[in-house]
This record gives C-alpha cells, sequence and structure tokens, in this order.
C-alpha cells in the first residue's frame, strides 16, 4: 500500500497526472500528508522536499520558467502557505505558470481555535488567475464539482501562463494507505481546446496595420521574453522595415546586430533635438515588462500617437497613451500582422543605429580603462560566461547594470521582473538550474543574496551551479540614486553591513572564492566554470565608496 | 533640513507621534523613502533597519508582544509588503497589536507595467482587522479623509490588538526635505475614549452566573497569555471554589500549585471512568490560542453542557459546543463575574489535584532516569533557565515539549500560536528582547531555527540573547506522529539533514558551544546564561532514532 486512501488527494493528484505535471515541490507538513505521501509515489512525478515556503515557491516558478510548464509547489495549511505569496506575486506579474497547492482543514475546523488554521480561501485574491476551493466529497455532485475545478485551475495555469491556486480540505485520518491510484482521462476535450490559442479576427488587425504603413517612425520595444526561435526570426524579418526601431531588453533574449539592445545608453546621450526625432509616431510593444527606466521617463515624455501592446494576459498602458491592446501571443500577433504590413521608407532606424554604434565604441573605451568597481566587474563577469549558458539576474542594481553590456547571443537571461523584488532570485535560479544540463550562473548584489540565504539549504542544486555575489557591502543602487545621500538616514536605505557569503558557502557545501581586486577577480573567473565537485560561489568586494562615480561618469561620457 | 517634505508622509508620522507609537521597524527601499526619512529623525521615535522583510515584522511582533504596544513595521512597494504576511496573520490570531505601513506607487501606476508595483489594496483582506488605504492629497477633503483613516488605524490597533494596514501611495519626488515636521494634537477625545473598554450589562452576565452557581464540575480552560498580576490575582481567587479546575497552559504565564499546569500529563493516564468523571458541566475558555491537542480532543468527546468563551476580539467554537461568548478582556469579564459568583461544595477540583500530584511524582521518576534524548535536553534546560527571565519556544515539538515540564513562575514564556508557524520564532523572540533588559532564551528545534535564520541578520540583538537549539536532525516531530513512518515517504516529512548552526553562529557573531550527550549539554548549560560578549547559542544534537520512543514510554508510565 502505498497511496493515500483520501480520495480528494487521489483526486488532486490522479489530475495532475493526466495533466502531465512533472514536477512537484513539497515542503513538509502534516496536513498536507495525503499529497506528500501520493505525488512522492507516482512514477511520472519528480519530488523535490523544500522546507522554507518561501524558498520553494521560488525553486518552482525558476523551474516553471525554464520547463515552461506548470510546476506544483505544495504545503500544509496556515503560514505556510502564506510565505508563497512573494512567488505567486510574481508567477501573476511575470505569466509563469505556478500551481499552488494547500492543504487546509475541513471548512468547519476553521477560525475555531484550532492551530495552523487560517483563511485560506481567497488569500491570493488580488494576484492569483484562478482558484479552486475543493469541497469534502460526500457525493457524486462533489466529485463532479471537484474535478471540473481541478481542471480548469490547470487549464488556466497552462493557458494564461500565471499562478492558481487549488485549495484542498483534509479531515483526518491523513495517513492511511491503499494500493491504488485513480485513474483519469487525460484532459477533457473541451479543455484541449481551450489550449489552443485563437487568432485574431483580420478586420480587427486591418486599421492598426493601416496606420503603421503610413508610418515612418516606428519603435518596437520588447521586455521580459523566453528565448524563442520564432520570435527571433520575426524579429530579423521586422528589421528589414527601415523605419522600424526595435529597442531591446538584456532579459528579451533576442539578439541581431540590427537591435538596440542597450536602451539606457541609447537614451543617455540624446540632445533634445534627437529625442524629438526619436519621438515614434506609433509604439508597439511586446513581451514582458521592461526594466529600463529611462525609456518610461523618456516615452511618457515623447508619447507616440499610436500605442500598441501586445500580450496574451495583461495590456498594460505603461506610457499613459494606450491606443490598442491585442491580447495574444507576440508569435501568434506578428505571423497575422506580417501579411498586412510592408516595408515602408525611412532612415529612421539608420540614424538610430548610428548612435548605437558609436556609443558602442564609447562604451568600450571607458569599460577598458575605468578603474576597479560594481562596474568592472559586470564587465568582466559578462566577458567571462560560457556560451551555451543561462544567466540569472538579481534584482535593484544587478540586473541595472546588465542591460548596459553586450550579452552573447547564446546565452539565456532570466530575470524576476514581474514584482522586481530582492525576494527570491537565488532560489529562482537554482529552480532553473535543477531542470537544465546547461550550466547556470546567478549574478547578484550583497542584500539579495543574504535575503534569500535559504535558497542554498537545498538537496538538489546542481555541481555546475555558479554564483557571483558582487559584495558592495550594502545596497549599492541608495547610492547610485541621488536622493539617499542629501538626507540623514543615508544607512536606512544603504543598509551597511560586512557580511560575506563565506561562512554559508562553508555551511551548505559551496567551493567558495573571494575576490578584492582586478587581479583578483580575472583570476577567480578564470577557473570558475571548470568543472567541480561542488557548486561554486565567486565573491568580489567592490569598493562602496567610488562604485557610483564610475557609473555616473560612465553616462556623462556618452553626453560629450 | 531633515523632515520629508511629502505631505502624506508628514501625517501618517505625525499620527505616529501623537499616538504615543515609540518602535518603528524599517525595510530599504526607495518607494519608502518619505516614510525612512521621517520616522528616522523623530527623537520619540526608536527605528530599527531590517532588511528581510519577513524578519522584521516577526522583529516588530516580538516588540509588540513584550511592549504590549502597537509596533510599526514599513516597506517599500511590492513584494516587499507580501514578506509581511505570515507575520500579519500571526498578530492576527495571536491578538499582537502589529501595524504595518506600506508605501505604494500612486493609483495611476498601478497594473501599468511599472517595476516593484503590485495590487497593496486588500492584500492581507483575510487577516487584518482595519485598513486604511490613503489616498493622495488634492485638497481639504483629502487631509480630513486621510487624518480619520489614521487615527482609526492606530486606535483599533491598539484597542482590539491585532494587526492593521495603512496603505499610502507616494509620488515622486521622494527625498526632498523641509525643516518642520506637522505637529497634530494628541489623540482625538472621541478616540481616546474608543480605547477604554466597555463593560458588560450586569443583566446579560446574570443567566450565565446562575448556570456557574448551580454547576458542581467547572473547567477554566486558560490558553496563551500575557503575564498579568491582576489574572493571576483572579484566577487565585477562582481557585477558592472547590467546583473549578483550572487548567492552564505554559503559554499562559499564570501560576499557583492549584492549578493543572500540564494538561497532557494529566490527560494521558485518564481511564475511561476518570474521563467522564472529569467531563465538566460548564466549560469557561479565557486567553488565547490552546496548544495541548489533547484538550480538544477531550472536550470534543466529552462535550460540556455549556461553553462560555470570553476573549476581546474572537469567540471561537474551539470544541463545537458553544453557549455563550462574551466579548471582552477576561480581567474585566472576571471583574463583573466574581459579584454574581460563589463557591460550590465540590470534590471535583480536589480530585483533579491529587490526580495531578500523582502525575507529577511519575514524571519526576521518569525524566530523572530517562536517557539522553530531546525529553532529557528539555528537563535540563529547564532546570537551567534562570530566575526572572523570558522564554521563548518555537514551534511545533519544542512547544509540546515545553508543556511537559513546570516552568518556574518567575519566568515569562512566549509562543508564536496565533498561526503555529515554524517561520518567525527567532526572529520573534529577538524582537522580544529588543524591548527588555532581562535575559531572553529562545529554545528551538533545528527546522524552525534554520528557518528563519535571517533572524540573526541584525544589529540589535542584545548580549544576553540566548538561543538553544535541540538539533535532532529533522522535523522530530514527524517521528513522534505514528503516520509519517508507516508510509514510503518518511524524508519528505522528517527532511532529514545534517546542517549545523555553526557557521551561522561565525557568520553573525554569536558564541557557539555545542553539546552530544549528557555530560556535554549540562556542562554547556553551566556557564550558558553568563554575562558574554555576544550572544550564544547553544547546539544540543539528540539522537533522531530514539527521541520518540522516549516520549512514548513517558505517556504510557501514566497508564501504569
Amino acid at each position: 500500500m502505498k497511496y493515500p486512501e483520501n480520495e480528494l488527494a487521489q483526486m488532486v493528484i490522479a489530475s495532475c497526472v493526466a495533466n502531465h505535471i512533472h514536477e512537484v515541490v513539497i515542503s513538509p507538513g502534516s496536513r498536507n500528508a495525503p499529497l506528500t505521501i501520493g505525488f512522492s509515489q507516482v512514477s511520472t512525478i519528480n519530488t523535490y522536499s523544500i522546507v522554507d515556503e518561501r524558498c520553494a515557491a521560488f525553486v518552482a516558478l525558476g523551474m516553471a520558467q525554464k520547463t515552461k510548464k506548470p510546476t506544483v509547489v505544495s504545503c500544509t495549511s496556515g503560514s505556510a502557505l502564506l510565505n508563497y505569496y512573494p512567488a505567486v506575486a510574481e508567477a501573476f506579474y511575470g505569466n509563469i505558470p505556478l500551481i499552488v497547492i494547500s492543504a487546509d482543514r475541513p471548512k468547519e475546523m476553521i477560525d475555531i481555535g484550532d492551530g495552523q488554521t487560517i483563511r485560506q480561501e481567497g488569500v491570493f485574491k488580488n494576484h492569483i488567475l484562478f482558484e479552486a476551493n475543493l469541497t469534502a466529497i460526500q457525493n457524486e455532485v462533489d466529485r463532479a464539482y471537484n474535478k471540473k475545478l481541478l481542471f480548469k485551475a490547470i487549464s488556466v495555469a497552462n493557458k494564461q501562463k500565471g499562478p492558481v491556486h487549488i485549495n484542498v480540505p483534509f479531515d483526518e485520518p491523513l495517513y492511511n494507505l491503499v494500493d491504488d491510484l485513480l485513474s483519469y482521462p487525460l484532459v477533457e476535450q473541451q479543455e484541449e481546446q481551450l489550449l489552443q490559442e485563437k487568432a485574431l479576427e483580420v478586420k480587427e488587425l486591418e486599421p492598426y496595420a493601416e496606420i503603421w504603413n503610413k508610418a515612418t517612425k516606428k519603435i518596437v520595444l520588447l521586455g521580459v521574453s523566453q528565448p524563442s526561435k520564432l520570435l527571433q526570426t520575426q524579429i530579423n524579418h521586422l528589421l528589414k522595415d527601415p523605419s522600424v526601431l526595435v529597442l531591446t531588453e538584456t532579459t528579451s533574449n533576442i539578439n541581431n546586430e540590427g537591435v538596440i539592445n542597450s536602451i539606457d545608453q541609447f537614451l543617455a546621450g540624446l540632445t533634445e533635438e534627437e529625442k524629438s526625432f526619436y519621438q515614434p509616431e506609433v509604439l508597439l510593444t511586446i513581451g514582458g515588462l521592461v526594466v529600463s527606466k529611462k525609456i518610461k521617463q523618456y516615452l511618457r515624455a515623447f508619447k507616440p500617437k499610436h500605442h500598441f501592446a501586445v500580450h496574451p494576459t495583461f495590456g498594460y498602458d505603461t506610457f499613459q497613451c494606450l491606443t490598442k491592446y491585442f491580447k495574444i501571443s507576440t508569435e501568434l500577433f506578428f505571423s497575422q500582422f506580417f501579411w498586412l504590413t510592408k516595408p515602408v521608407e525611412s532612415n529612421y532606424q539608420a540614424q538610430g543605429l548610428a548612435v548605437k554604434k558609436s556609443r558602442k565604441i564609447a562604451h568600450q573605451k571607458y569599460a577598458d580603462a575605468t578603474k576597479y568597481s560594481d562596474f568592472k566587474v559586470f564587465d568582466l563577469v559578462n566577458k567571462s560566461l560560457p556560451l551555451q549558458s543561462v544567466l540569472q539576474l538579481s534584482n535593484s542594481a544587478t540586473v541595472r547594470y546588465a542591460q548596459l553590456f553586450d550579452i552573447n547571443d547564446d546565452i539565456a537571461v532570466f530575470c524576476n521582473r514581474g514584482t522586481s523584488g530582492i525576494d527570491g532570485s537565488t532560489s529562482t535560479a537554482i529552480g532553473s538550474a535543477m531542470k537544465t544540463q546547461k550550466q547556470v550562473t546567478l549574478v547578484t548584489g550583497d542584500l539579495s543574496f543574504l535575503y534569500d540565504s535559504n535558497a542554498l539549504w537545498s538537496q538538489y542544486i546542481p555541481a555546475n551551479f555558479r554564483i557571483v555575489i558582487v559584495n558592495n557591502s550594502g545596497g549599492g543602487i541608495f547610492k547610485i540614486l541621488p536622493g539617499p545621500k542629501q538626507t540623514n538616514a543615508l544607512s536606512y536605505f544603504e543598509t551597511p553591513h560586512d557580511y560575506t557569503a563565506e561562512h554559508l558557502a562553508k555551511m551548505y557545501g559551496f567551493e567558495y572564492v573571494k575576490a578584492t581586486d582586478l587581479d583578483s577577480t580575472k583570476k577567480g573567473l578564470e577557473t570558475f566554470y571548470n568543472e567541480s565537485k561542488q557548486p561554486k560561489i565567486l565573491e568580489v568586494f567592490t569598493p562602496s565608496n567610488s562604485n557610483d562615480e564610475v557609473l555616473r561618469t560612465y553616462f556623462e561620457k556618452f553626453k560629450a
């Protein structure tokens, strides 16, 4: 006997099996015992045990980010569930299919003073695509009700790429076993159809194609995006139109000589005249959220006449001038849109690329000559990254620095830009590393690393996983911002400290390499990616007092 | 210039000053800059900087638990706020006055794709007593609206002893400064009156006093409770009634030879005949949540005819037989109830105390003779605790073990029993230690300790703070429970590991002492509480394979 006797647990597990769920991250608990017992026994499901639920949810998020398939994270009742919330919100805004399955007390046991019992229904209401509050099974009606909710939840996670919550009340006994697991049909026909994306009506597209075909200045702005060969081909095609300037972010995973790939660099040196020149008639936004604050400020000031947003879930009016939202995947949108559009004569793209070229030369000159600093370390780390590897970036200063450098086309780049939190980057990177043979390197700041230090408390970290910590003894971004320094409260922003990762590395079985200047950083990087028995941390200590000046001077160079 | 220019920030800070808020825990961020700048400059307010918001909120909770006064925890926009949720739920069910103040984007900037922006309004809806969603100030009406919400929020936290959420939208500029802080009147008269608790109508009490005066078997069950001299006096008075048996939990902070202070011990050995004998006619529950599962099971099986619950916030029907809920503080309830009640002749209390006496003798015999184990370590640690100190307990096995031992009357005992989570016990203990000169000792399990390891990332831990980690290499409770061992998934419950606290101790500046057997534990405890320059950790490694047997045998002894 190995499967849970509890019928509701059987239904949940069988639904996951039928819907091709393969990854389940479990946190220990008693109320969720029927699920733990069941999931761990199914041969088509990999189960992982992670104690800290905040990390567990980000690990599942990282796995889903890599596999693009719904990943389950499952916990006991009570505050355990609340620790999932940061990752749930990230999944919501970052469009990651995360399935939260929480065990709950039976309804009649809630708010009567029992332990580990809270009001779980609706707890993620603000940031969840669908909520399946299952019911204790008394009869056939309950069975059908639960079955419908389960399929719907998994289908929404699959189709809409976001978080769903399945809440499962369990009464005791929790540990009884039986021999067999329910066998379920595959996803019902009707649900299967739901998974197929619907194309747009041609007549919905036509008026916008017409506007497009008349405009001589068009910006296509691409935010966070999974690596996609089709999208890459489509962008390549788009660039044949000289009236189109494509602006991409590091996290867009699109590469072409013809795109403006360092937006901040491009914008930093623009004269007022150039700013007016580059004001687009049409702005087309595709992909997820955008890191660059400068582009947001620029487009809010120099608003396009038309802003079309393409996104399967959200149609954000980021620049306060949205004129049309197409609720569709970018790939399907372009497959239809290209039939209706044609290149327009213009010097727009050529001018933009000329600016880009001059920026790249100035950048390289500055990077080569500049002194040891966060900036310089990013330059070195970027050049050191192995081809065919995965780069994970933590938030705040790290992702902003990364945006300034050309990252090799062969490297896939990820960052939690849904909520842009510093709270789960290490766990996410580890989750991603668990689902690929490729080398995954996390580049992170010291605060972000310490925040998620429990990520290292894991038996699943592959030996080829690497972490580069750029340790500037606090939140370096608060020195880059001009505001905090002018107050009497700088220490409440920067949070200076002298902790290192050395003890954590020892504790959690990482090789640890330390660098404190240019030479030791170079030396550390030389052998950093070599095969090793343990994962590795390279901690690079940078001078917190000059990092901001190096960055400020960098941007000033473009203005000269 | 040192105060924030932003008027809304000024209003928030001035309201806190006027309402005698003295403790503000801040996590770094940019959106909350106006609050950070302001709070850190007010001379009547102590500010603390803690990066990990999950820890920050539990630290604030620990401070509020100690001071019994509202404590503020304040963060930037986005997922930062979500990390507060575990502590918010604990405050909700544990009746702790926690004031969450979150910075937010202006309303029009939400869900348009900006970074660190989520739907903050209503995010704690399920577990918050009051939500003040402040509005950007355009005119006098907005000013009055915000002022009213602010006073209401602080007043609810004060009066109802629970969490409230103040959400404050800030537009840029965030760092502008001015010379002065708004001056506010003290809490408005009307609000002041709200803080005075209202007594019950005598005629509401009379029928229940009548039932009370007729019953010869009455149980008073006391859950989590702050140390209170008045309540202690009232319990002493209550015990003069021979028909009353008072059952207290370790966390009730009430001491008297005449109470049954180890409920599980008392219940464990009862014969079926005795169980029937002790079935109460009236059950009066006071204080917060109850740890003992055995008493819940007993009273659900042997239901009293009448169950009166007294609590200022919740009237839980924990035993599914609630007949009357008095929404009032225990102290005020008794002051009124005692006028209407009189002692009733009965052998109920005397019989109960005779059982207690025999249990204590059996307990002592067993504790003295038993081998090295979690049980034995608890016995030793309990005996080692300094008088006039504070004992903080983490959840799961720890608090359950503690319930079996007589803890000295001079020691105040705390545990997060609102949600009974393992997620923030260390942070809570540190928060408590920050607000007392007394020695605070946290006794915790290894999983609970590792879960909240970021608690140690703090510059505010007093040198006399002590942590005893009972390290049984995993979640020992899952070996105590009979269920998990029968499954093929024990490792997903117990989560065995070989981590220790040694590296964390080094990293965060704790003295570290290790014990692996009876002698080294005794030796470690001998000097453990001595004055020291750094806080200390004593990690006691116990044999994970025999702990459960020692505990099982213990309970079997009472049946013999």
